[in-house]
Formats: structure tokens, sequence, C-alpha cells
């Protein structure tokens, strides 16, 4: 039985700080209450134990007490990215079957053209409290998070993240990075992203501090990051980047009170972590995805320049291997296993299992070199990372297929120099049709930072004998004329 | 799953340090080496993983070694009370049905009079390697330990503490106290008590270095504490007042890299914790036992003298209630539920369940104060605590009972400035008998910390309308002519 996260945490130390934003901040307790206070009002409207409900909102204080109110009642949130479409959305709205949509007020908008029941922050802090007796312990197999990632269909699946995996992510984090009571995470990664919500899950296990930002914003975190303000930041490389650029700026090296950069969503370059060394910043390379509930293996500081490339070792309870016996060295599809990794998947995926003999299969490719440092060579399906975003080329393809004027279509990414990685389009068409057309056509069906940034009109695509696309021949297009 | 334990740490951190032992010291690879070998070494006398094995020695890096070897190669130890006669230890095998006994050189003595088939360290040091694969991962439910505690009928018994019982305990731990990758504890507890023990399995799990005390070596300790070369120490409440009289001698204080004393196996008189204030030494009183793998409630330093007597708050995961639903600050039976929690008994009590209704019923005496504080306000079934050691007046009165003069005979503890308590009978004889003689026969058969250090004569004893004996009676006899 796993406690009730915040019930007992507010029950340890209720005095200690949970949540700042800005000048404002909150204890434990006061985040009990105020989670109490919501979980009470969708009682009211009969929202139980088990139910299902989907949530959508920014990093904002009213979000975080939601998603506390939505765990104390005991719910399973659908974490809604906040940048998708109104056409998405609705997609997994009915797929997940949540019975309520709650949304933050400022994106009210999006709910226009959407026939889901929906209630906003406001509209539920108007319900009346109904006196309920939360549970105080969980199943660790109950679900507390579903996530939507996309597939090699291009099809989104809600990934199931239980009680158990977001405690042992937590748990096994710790023993990688260590816990001080003086712990403070800056978060700036989205919450509906498993990336910023492990943040929240690590604040009431650990008793620790989550400065939350609505933006990133580099200046400011350069700042709290060389005062010792904050101790730890999650960032992918782009934010990382950005940082580091701002402490050059001033020359301001890290407080020595900072502890850890933990840094996902794809390599980081070399160039980076050199400029990290200079600003005495302990960069953390991490891999991780959502269906392992944040961090799988994670390279220490120590090792970030003499591992550089490596995604470093699994953390203590955590299981990585190469597929078909790989010895060291080899490069072969990466296996995981372990307390983190989720146990499926829900709505159309559902019966799809998400292991096989044990183990999820990524879809990554890698090696794990003499030492057992797990290197990421090539990401899974041809995944293209913008920015910390996970994008599948088959998503827009699809979306690209459908428009009445184009034959085919092939997407891949394209390295940029801001957010490592943009999807850009090949296209076969029967008549003339521009890049405009082909982007506002985009534009109303996919979140802004999955419609193509480039549109390459060729005469056929690149396909295998059994006709699959070969998008990375579309890859070495880009490099060369053919294009 | 749960990894193996050092098997998995010496594949994370092969080159820090796991122990350290006056000037010499190991890595986790080397220390895997060692244990490695002990395992092979063990596989070549047929011991398989699940096998039980009965283990006695002293505070040694050669213990450490057979403990982690045993542990690699899956099997079950019984942990073996160094301070026990030749008895009680056969009694012990007999009732765990050992396959093998394993004991230290230096204790060879001990098995003069004993049936049981045995081997020393050196005597399988000297067994051929028998190349062997080790299982990497366990089943949480698999038994790691078996630590006998009498019970109030004076039969010692066997307790079970699984894989999943010391990995809880470890991570609740870590979550109150933190980790620094730093930190050292030292450990002058026992091996075969569970607040030794805890210590070695915090190290593989944690990554840390165990500083290892073959005796309580006051003076030396006091050194380490501030020159900061130790962060953490288990101490009872003697130790603690030891320490701080040779900090005292010297109006020394801890250095500020020092984290932790971790105090346990009774309460802390109030004038160490003032004293300690002094020293800067941060002392967190503790509440645990046998059947809870080490602690359950843990008193932070910064409560020490506001909740004097207080043994904390439980740890993350783990549940404290007092019975019959009393309210704050009323008296019961403290009960205790979590993943630390014996699943049971191994021999004679192996059909007792150690859970009425999922809760382990503690039989101490205690309250909860209106802010979630623990207070024991008596200790369970009249245990007596002497220098952190459990004493079971049953046990005593059993041995005393079983002398041919010796009519009936009762036992309480009596307080002591050096042990915080101590034994002592009170007998009724029917001939002349002397407390030179009553002495002699209980050396003979219990462990000389358990022998009375007084022995009154009385000519009865104080029994209640159905017989029981009153041994609370008996306490208020030692403070007034009665006796």
């Amino acid at each position: 039985m796993i406690p009730n996260w915040l019930l007992q945490r507010a029950y340890l130390t209720p005095n200690r700080i949970a949540l700042s934003f800005g000048d404002e901040q909150w204890t434990f307790q006061q985040l009990k209450e105020e989670a109490i206070s919501i979980a009470s009002k969708l009682r009211s409207i009969d929202l139980q134990e088990g139910d299902r409900i989907a949530l959508l909102g920014a990093s904002s204080p009213e979000m975080v007490f939601m998603i506390h109110g939505c765990l104390v009642a005991g719910l399973e949130i659908v974490m809604l990215n906040n940048r998708l479409t109104t056409e998405e959305i609705a997609w997994q709205l009915t797929d997940s079957e949540a019975k309520v949509w709650i949304i933050a007020d400022e994106f009210q908008n999006l709910t226009a053209q959407n026939e889901n029941a929906f209630m906003t922050f406001s509209m539920i802090q108007t319900l009346p409290i109904k006196e309920s007796h939360f549970t105080e312990y969980w199943e660790p197999s109950r679900t507390i998070t579903i996530m939507y990632t996309s597939g090699t269909t291009g099809f989104p699946k809600g990934v199931r993240q239980t009680a158990d995996n977001h405690t042992s992510s937590a748990l096994s984090s710790v023993l990688n990075l260590g816990l001080d009571e003086n712990d403070c995470w800056l978060c700036t990664m989205p919450l509906f992203h498993i990336s910023g919500f492990s943040i929240l899950v690590r604040s009431v296990l650990y008793g620790m501090e989550v400065r939350l930002y609505e933006k990133f914003d580099a200046q400011s975190i350069a700042e709290e990051i060389c005062r010792g303000t904050v101790t730890r930041i999650s960032v992918v490389a782009t934010g990382l980047q950005r940082i580091l650029s701002e402490m050059e700026k001033v020359d301001s090296v890290a407080d020595p009170m900072f502890r850890t950069v933990l840094a996902g969503g794809g390599p980081i370059p070399n160039d980076y972590l050199e400029r990290s060394t200079l600003r005495q910043l302990p960069v953390l390379q991490t891999y991780g995805m959502t269906e392992t509930s944040s961090q799988t293996a994670t390279l220490s500081a120590e090792d970030a320049l003499r591992k550089s490339g490596s995604a470093g070792k699994p953390l203590f309870f955590n299981r990585i291997k190469i597929a078909d016996g790989k010895r060291a060295g080899e490069i072969g599809e990466v296996l995981v296993a372990g307390p983190h990794v989720t146990p499926g998947y829900i709505g159309h995926a559902s019966s799809k299992s998400s292991l096989v003999d044990g183990w999820l299969q990524t879809g990554d490719l890698g090696y794990i070199d003499d030492e057992g440092y797990l290197y990421i060579v090539d990401r899974r399906s041809d995944l293209i990372i913008s920015g910390g975003e996970n994008i599948y080329p088959a998503e827009i393809e699809n979306i690209l297929a459908s428009h009445p004027r184009v034959l085919e279509a092939g997407v891949c990414g394209q390295e940029d120099k801001e957010w490592g990685s943009v999807p850009v389009a090949f296209v076969v068409v029967d008549t003339d049709l521009s890049a405009e057309e082909l982007d506002e056509f985009c534009r109303h069906r996919l979140a802004s930072y999955k419609v193509p940034k480039r549109f390459y009109f060729v005469k056929q695509l690149p396909r295998n004998a059994s006709n699959k696309l070969l998008r990375r021949t579309l890859k070495t297009w880009l490099d060369s004329d053919e294009k």
C-alpha cells in the first residue's frame, strides 16, 4: 500500500514549503487544504475514487492545486498537452472516455468546437463542498495519470502510470541524486509531461519545495541557480543552452548549493557540457520516456565528459538490456524493465501489451559499453524530439495524406540550432499546391510544434521493396541536392 | 522484483568506498568480489538459493563479507547473537533448522558442546570455488534474514525479514534523513541486531560507506564525529552518553558535515538531549523493533527538545495507530503497519500470525498527541531494554523456575545509570539458596546481559485474581521496603 502522497506528507512535515511561484509560497499543510477543498467539491458532482477525468492547464499554482485535488480524491487524471489543437484534444477525450474535462479558465476557447462536457477551474471553485472521506492508502497498481504519446502508427496511445510507477521512479531517483532538506526543484517543464509531473511527485515524497515557473525565463532561472535559491532543475538541451548563455553574459557560476541539472529529452551536445563545466553546473544526462514514468537511466555528473553521449546506468531498481543478447558495444533495441514501467495503455490501445517477456520494447537503438553505460544511437521509430516534445512522423504524414491533393507524404526531422530538431515534410502532389496552403492545412489539425517547418515537393518518396517508407533516406536527401 | 543488492550496487558505483575498518577500506567492487568468492564456495557444499544457514560472528570485515556472500548466494541467514550461551544457541539452531552453522573462528569454542553441523570462516575459505550463476533479482517476499526475539512466553521467536521489509525500511529512512554522496555511517551496533544489519542494507542501497567498529570506542567515535570523517551513527542511550562525555572532556563540537545520531533502543534522557544540543550533535530519537526491520517512527532533530520523549512520526510508508480507536492523547497498545513489517515467524512460532487485521500488535503502550507525534509510555510485555539489548522477563523466569529449589520467580527491570535498565529477580525458594548459587545457575543458561543483577528472596509473588504475575508490582517493590 502506498500512502495518499499529499495527505501523508502534510501529516509528516506540515510546515515545510511545498510550492513557490513568484513571490507566493505554500506549505504542505496549505497545499493539502487547497487540495482537500477541490477534492470535496469534485465529490459534489459525483466524481468518485477511480473515476477518470481529463485535465488541461498551464504551469500555475491553480494547476498544481487541481492536480493534487484530483490525486487526493483518487481520480485518474488524463494530462492533456495544452499545445494540442481542438481536434487532437477531442480525439484524446474520446479515446480516454474521461467523465469530465477540467480546464483552466484561460484555455476555455479550446472548448468552443468541442462537444465534450467540461468544467473550468472557476466553475469548480463555485461547487458546494461535500464532506468526504478520502482513502489514505492506495493500491500500488492503481492508475494515477494517463499521458498520451504517439506511436509508430501515428495514433496517440494513452499510457497508464500507476502509483507504484511514480513512487518507484522517485525512490530510484533519490538513491542516485541524494536528498537534502534544503532541496528546491525548479520546474519549467510542462506539468502534463512526465518530466514536469514527476517533479510534483518527488516534492510530496521527499517533502521538497517545487519552484514553479509558468514560462521558461532563462535569465531569471540563471539568477536563481547562481544565488542558490534553487538546487535542482530539469531541462532539455535547448533550455540548458539558454541558461548557459545567460550565465556567460554576466560571467557567473552556479552556487555551491546548486546540485543537479537533470537533462533529458534527447542528447546534450558536448559543447554544452563543456560550457556547463566552466559554469560549475553539474549536468546529469538522463534517458526516460512516458512509459517509464521519467528516468530509466542517468549519467552522473562526474562521468558527463568521460562518457559523453551516454545516458549512464540504470537507476537502482531498473534494468536495461539490448535485445537479442547483444554483447558490449553491439547495437540493438533498448529494452527496459523495472517497477517504473507502465503496465499498459487505455482506450483504443488498451489491448496492446506494453511488455514482451516482461520487457518494455522502447524502439530506440542503442548499446551498452564494457563498463555498463548505455548509449542511445537512434531514437525510436524515427522519433523527432523538438525542444523536448516528442513528434512522431507518422502522425503528421497521416494529416498530410488526408489533404485531397496530396498523393503521399513523408516526414523526418531536420537539425535545428534552437530546438535540436524540427519536422520537415516531403510531399508528392497531383496538382499545384503551395507550401503556404499545406502549412495552413496543418495548423488547423496539429499542435504548432508538429507543423512541418519546410515542405519539399518531390516526384516520389523513397520506399523499400515492400513499399515501406524509408524515412532515413529522406534525411540524407536533406543533405544532398535530391530534394 | 528487487535487485540482488550488492550485485546491482557494484555495477552502478564500483569505485565508491563500501566499507572501512581501521585503516583498511574496500570499494563496492572489492566487496562484491569477496562476496562472490564466498558465495561460490558455499555452492560447493550444496548451499542453494533459499537454503537457510545460521551465522555467528563479531563486527569484523570478514563478517561483512560473509553476510554479503550469503546474500549474493540467495541464502536465508539466521543472525545469531554472539552473546548467547551455547544452550541458547543450540535452541535457535534447532528451531530454525539451519542447514549449516557458520561461525567466526574466534567463537569456535561455542561449538564444543553443540551437536549442530558447523563451519568456521576459515574452513569456508578453504572450500573449492564452484562457478555459479547468482540470481540478479529477488522476489520481494523472499526471506533475507531471521532474527530471534523473545516474546511474552519466554521462548524466542525467529522473525522473518524479507527483501521488501529491508528495502522499504531503507527507502523510508532516506526520505526522512536525506542522503549525501559523502555520507558515511559509523556502525558500532551489533550486526546480528536489526540496528546494525540495517546499516549494511542502507550501504548497498544508497552506495554509502559503512565505517565499522568492532567495539564501542567512545573516544575514537567522538573524534570521528568532530572531524567529520563520519556523518551518521546509530546509538542507544548509553552510547550517546559516552560519546557526549568524550566530547565534553575536550570541549569539542560535531563537525558541520556530521548529520545524524539515530538514537534507538528505548527513550533518551532529556539531559542527554540538552547536552547534545550544546555539542551541535543532531539527535533523532527512533522507535523500531526486530519485527519492523529497524525504524517505524523517528523524531526529527528540530523537534528533539520540543517533543522530548516522543518517538516522532512514522516514516513515509509506515503507519501507526493506537488500538481501539483511541483519540489523541489516550493511551493504548501501539499498532504498526507498513511494508517494513515482518510477514511472520519461523520454527515453533511459524503458525503464529504476526498481524491482526493487517496490524502488528507491538505490545507497547503509547499515545499519539494532537500533532500526530507518537509517545511510548510503557514497553511491551514488561520488556527490559539494557544497553539496547531486549530482555524478556519470562525467559529469565523460565530458567529460574527450572532450578529444583526455586518455587517461583518474577523478573523486572531496575533503572540503571549506565545501561538504562538491568534485570533483577524476585524468587520464592523452598530451602536456603544463595544469590551466588542462582547467579551461577543462570550464567550457564543465559547470555550474561540477561543474568539478573540482583536476587531478592521473597515469601510470595504478587499475582492477580487469575494468578497472573504482576510484574509492575514488582517494580513498585523496588522503590519500597517490601522486598
